[in-house]
């Protein structure tokens, strides 16, 4: 069994150039903790070594590179964080209280595998030890404050967790753009721009440089959602890893329920073009960015 | 219905010195969060304002005025953020998949009072503000990143968290002594600890005096869980403002169950003299620490 779904062949050909080394520096990373609890050790890695795409760690680190011409150790223990929080995220969000899904990455979700306790447990502990990582693992402590407010920001009640809320929120209402806005913007795209932003930071962006990799990583989070409801829509279990047509099952709040397929993929074309705007300020090293955003648009081909 | 369980007068009488500006501190900060989403304020409003004891906060605040002569700012922060932890261990820990409890502080706990998901992502968003306030609101770098690294490590995969897991697997089996000091010391001493060590960085303390903050810390948070422990078998629920009598329903590892009341009570007076043993380095300044050792051993009398 593959673990890349076919339709992400050309966004994850784009990706794995950095996907090894963020895998391993979250194996490393993981090793370190050899006073955690045994248990969570296991589900700890058995969540964490599910075959992800790594977009906002590979994103943080392209950033980096953008900026100061070469990732560097801070990077790499900010994007090992990030791939620890967004984890959680979808540990917490699999539960059965949540959107109660058994399949991701191609694995049972971590409820399924071991139990909906431990992967309560496995989620906090996701998050609290990108916290610890961020505050242990960076030299510059001026620094770590700065990316710990930026994922904290991000993920908090006023990012991710706002996202998250009004999702289920909107699940059986009639949708409106303007709430799925606020959804994709909170539940995705904050995310996406603390990976870019953090990556900036890292690699010692100045403001300007900063605002546009900001805007690209809003425009490129919120066109990944929008790629992602489509998806749900038109491709299989098998090819996505998780479980397909689960939003409309859900009667969750989408693009694709909103404002039809067709408006939806004029709405991604949007965005990429948005994102790849974002980045008028910088040359040829940010082609990888303006690829990863035509790739995006291939996603559901 | 009195908020203050009346098994707990004398320790209530002792801590109410700082609860109140613990109290205000905590909702100014949750003020502070305008661009938080609507329901998850009003959930995180709920959770953060039930009537606890907010002793690890006060303990903080003690431990910095022991150093310093005074609490501060940073000190206030650190102790709302340590609340805002506990809170979420509470929120999770009460879950149906948890030990699925109704009552909390003589309220309907989170799940009960709104619904499962959202008490999931109200715990997750009060444990990843308690990140965001220390990184944000702490004007030193240098010990805004101490005061997360201390704080994650107390609450993550090699602290609370690792005694929530062994505690859940020690149900419904024969209980040792080393498998219920693992517990404890996990789940509940090393945020005790992480209070007392974090009051003393934000007063300045030097190396001798954190160790000291440190073993005090460890033997009161063993103590006190063994009082709630004790509590548990021999008080209220209208006394505790939780359900009583749930650790032997659920088959709990408590030292109750281990060792017998008795002996538990011997034990309890044991940590609290070790407690103040440890502030030996310390003048009558420290008498406030001193007289909430003896406390402890008032509580189920």
């Amino acid at each position: 069994m593959s673990a890349t779904p076919p339709a992400n062949l050309a966004l994850n050909a784009l990706l794995s150039d950095k996907v090894q080394i963020v895998n391993e520096t979250i194996e490393r990373l993981l090793a370190e903790q050899t006073q955690a609890q045994a248990d969570l050790k296991k589900t700890l890695a058995y969540t964490l070594s599910a075959p992800g795409k790594r977009i906002r760690a590979v994103l943080l680190l392209w950033c980096c590179e953008l900026i100061a011409g070469r990732d560097n150790a801070e990077a790499l223990t900010a994007a090992a964080a990030i791939e620890m929080v967004h984890a959680y995220s979808l540990v917490h969000d699999d539960l059965p209280a949540m959107d109660d899904d058994d399949l991701r990455r191609g694995r049972p979700t971590c409820h399924v595998a071991f139990d909906e306790a431990t992967a309560i447990l496995t989620g906090d502990a996701l998050l609290t030890l990108a916290f610890e990582i961020l505050a242990c693992s960076i030299a510059d402590a001026t620094r770590a404050v700065k990316l710990i407010a930026e994922l904290a920001r991000a993920a908090g009640p006023a990012g991710m967790l706002a996202g998250q809320v009004a999702d289920l929120k909107a699940e059986n209402t009639v949708g409106t753009v303007e709430a799925l806005e606020y959804i994709h913007t909170n539940k995705t795209a904050k995310m996406f721009r603390a990976a870019t932003v953090i990556g900036g930071l890292c690699g010692g962006a100045n403001a300007e440089q900063s605002d546009a990799l900001a805007r690209y990583g809003l425009k490129i989070g919120l066109g990944f959602q929008i790629a992602d409801d489509i998806l749900d829509v038109c491709a299989s279990s098998e090819q996505l890893g998780k479980t397909a047509g689960k939003d409309e099952q859900a009667a969750k709040c989408t693009y694709p329920a909103v404002v039809g397929i067709e408006k939806s993929k004029e709405l991604e074309r949007a965005l990429a073009h948005d994102a790849i705007d974002a980045l008028h300020i910088f040359d040829q090293k940010a082609d990888n960015l303006r690829q990863l955003a035509r790739a995006l648009l291939e996603r559901e081909k």
